[in-house]
């Protein structure tokens, strides 16, 4: 017989009374583990309170870990050590994890810190995000297709998968890049968790020893950490207006030890700059003969609005040197992390081990919704549907800049697609955070040129993007763009 | 007006000849780039066909690369580089990927390859996989998440998340390990794509400079590549029947630089060790010592079926040396590879941001569905329901060995919970490939013991597991498997 008092019409709930009163019978040892406790039915009797609350108070101390329970029997007080208790944010760590960690963490945290500007208010006018607009996810059809793909195969698919991606649909994505003029199988392809971990996965290939990176200035924000964390010595090569500089390009294959060069031939980000098809193929001509392979990022290869189809640099690789990354992400919605890299079938093969090692599996059954999405028409319906809504927001905003753009005192550059307007200040009135700063002040945020480079730019510049931008608030935020830049110089 | 003559009648499907026509045109230059195609009703009508026909082989066209089209618009003529053709199979490539990639993919490889064993057929018995049994999965529980997810959060969850995760299910896993004795708070709560991704992040963390990982030998199989990849030094601790041997531990402490201890306090995976309360305060005393990081796998946590109960080292941790990892893939259902870790705060802040860089965003949309299944209750009852079904299965396989295994020819361990049970032989008969491969034609399948370490053991050893096996078929398993070791001795 467990003696409790309990005080009825307290400001403390009879339940939190039960358990304070059990704990301390345990933590006095007057309950001994392995001691039963008297069913909920009797000692709610014997307390003369409702069965439920004996319940509720079973439950905590459970949760608490002060007893155990298991169905249709009685709980028992369980033997427990003595708990560490929640420590005070004060308490010093046995352990110095500064100095346990990778040296290289301090610099990624200043890299990301510093790329990091905090979202736009609602009462801003937002062109800072790149992700796609929540507003045009397809959710009815995902939906649908979930619900197929549960129903035809939901056990095979919600256990581990093959390491490479579900094969249907990474079936597709072959068949699909056949559009693009991109000629693989479906043994070429390996679908990774969206474009960020297909770029580690080839990292983790290529950068090894002494070899270095090659990449664009300004290049992906996102990817400048993750090149950091590889290797030390990321080399930038600048952009004209035209990609990257391929005199540059050529001497510095011709002196260094390259990993690859990674490249965005089009709707580059931030620059905006699609490449010619001329500057292509002098590009995989240079690569040809220094033998570096090129990993192209395709992020937004279904964003062309304007202006001839240029195909990719992959379609015309005659000698399986490209690495090409696709993502659902930019079209779909990015939550899914479904991407992937069509490349030569040994480098797929072997970067499937290196993903294997670190991931056991991918997630199949997304996969397979995803490939049930494709496979229904619906990926071609909602690239049709979001090229809509972007094309007349980045037409929106030209317009604005042609109208209104003080081409003596910035230049900007037009994009033939994607989402971004990457702009230079002809003079550096001001310094580049206070640019940022005024422009915030006057209601609209921009990403700031110096998050897309390791080393300093050589004007003041800033990157715009109508991804995430309402219609109605595009030529407001040019407005605003160019007045301010007016009242600096 | 296009010239194409159709042969009615013939064994070639019409579209297929109106295809290989217009690409013959196009390949010839008679239709050059941005000419325009008649509509599919008018040359439908010339042709003399049906428009469907017509319609078939322009998505063909377009799918192959050789016209443009777009909704309501005219068919063009693409202005198409040369196509790579699909390389055959012998095609020299110019970039060596043997040289060009990482070197340590050669070991990886090698451990990967020794490591893997041909899935069992249907008629086979498999004590191989150790993964859930797919008839347990809970399905409509899970659908019923979904729906209620997608409706209630839908578009919030499927864009780019918390890269630490879904606040909601760290805050549940928070509270689920009190319950375990774990006292955490939701910011010590790290969600990760299953333990091997956890693994992962703790590697890039800890592992720098001359830092020695030490194992447990033998220890979990697919662990051993991904340590290779990070650690060239791994230290094997041998296992006694209560864990790892604390006085070598003690020894390797006191002269090595270690970055962590990697351990399986519970149902050891392969041995089925669970360690004493005694062994674990003495373990993290020496390691509170020397601080030393403990690396504490919980995988099967909720997996006990006999003894006392016993509370992981993470619960008696008052100096926040031990990161606790533990997944819903043994109790729910792999394929979605959620996981988590639980440690220091400042580890897990820093590991989110080694998280980000290679992942950009988690997928909060399979983590807030997860989190709805925790929240209804359907985790704790499915824990109940596997529970029940694994410890029926480990008490068939127990009672098999009870009754028959010749302790004079074979060891065996009785774990506590788990799925797998751990032999080694008292003499050396035959070598453990013809063991394996002898078992096999005996039509049992076992995982060989040498997957388990990096060096050799001292016995030769197997591992069954009874997670996949069916119920009727263990008891013949067992008995043949005890057949096979009587023939050899």
């Amino acid at each position: 017989m467990i003696l409790i008092d309990l005080t009825h019409n307290n400001v403390n709930p009879l339940y939190h009374q039960v358990i304070s009163e059990i704990k301390r019978l345990i933590d006095n040892g007057v309950l001994k583990p392995g001691e039963k406790l008297p069913s909920t039915r009797s000692f709610a009797a014997q307390l003369g309170v409702n069965r439920a609350t004996v319940y509720k108070a079973y439950e905590e101390l459970w949760a608490l870990g002060y007893i155990e329970s298991s169905p249709g029997s009685y709980s028992i007080v369980r033997d427990r050590v003595t708990l560490a208790e929640i420590p005070e944010k004060s308490t010093k760590n046995l352990i110095n994890w500064d100095l346990a960690a990778n040296k290289k963490l301090i610099n990624i945290e200043k890299l990301l810190s510093e790329s990091f500007t905090e979202a736009a208010n609602a009462n801003e006018i937002n062109f800072l995000s790149l992700y796609p607009d929540p507003k045009l996810y397809p959710v009815e059809e995902f939906q649908k297709c979930f619900y197929s793909v549960l129903r035809k195969h939901g056990r095979d698919l919600l256990g581990y998968g093959d390491i490479k991606g579900y094969y249907p649909l990474r079936e597709f994505i072959a068949n699909y890049l056949r559009k693009h003029g991109i000629q693989v199988t479906t043994s070429q392809i390996l679908i990774t968790n969206g474009i960020q971990n297909g770029l580690e996965l080839i990292l983790k290939y290529l950068v090894h020893s002494d070899k270095k990176i090659l990449i664009e200035k300004p290049s992906y924000s996102s990817a400048l950490p993750l090149f950091h964390y590889y290797n030390d010595n990321v080399i930038e090569i600048p952009m004209s207006s035209d990609g990257i500089d391929l005199i540059a390009l050529k001497k510095i294959a011709d002196k260094e030890n390259i990993a690859f060069l990674y490249t965005m031939p089009n709707f580059q980000n931030p620059t905006g700059i699609t490449t010619s098809q001329d500057h292509r193929e002098k590009l995989i001509e240079i690569c040809e003969l220094y033998k570096i392979p090129i990993v192209e990022d395709g992020f937004e290869e279904e964003m062309k609005y304007f202006g001839k189809n240029i195909l990719p640099i992959k379609s015309i690789d005659k000698h399986n040197i490209v690495l090409y990354m696709g993502t659902f992400s930019k079209v779909l919605f990015p939550g899914l992390r479904i991407g992937w890299i069509a490349a030569d079938e040994k480098c797929i093969q072997d970067m499937s081990l290196l993903k294997k090692i670190g991931e056991t599996s991918g997630n199949c059954f997304d996969q397979g919704v995803i490939n049930q999405f494709c496979r229904e028409g619906y990926y071609d319906k909602q690239i049709k549907r979001i090229q809509r809504v972007y094309k007349k927001r980045m037409m929106i905003a030209l317009k604005e800049l042609r109208e209104h753009c003080p081409l003596d005192l910035i230049d900007y550059y037009k994009p033939n697609g994607g989402y971004t307007i990457w702009f230079e200040l002809k003079n550096n009135p001001i310094s580049e955070s206070k640019l940022v700063t005024l422009l915030r002040k006057n209601g609209v945020v921009v990403s700031k040129g110096s998050n897309f480079s390791f080393s300093k730019l050589n004007k003041l510049s800033f990157r715009i993007s109508i991804a995430h931008c309402d219609e109605l608030k595009i030529a407001e935020g040019i407005h605003k763009i160019i007045s301010v830049i007016k009242s600096i110089n």
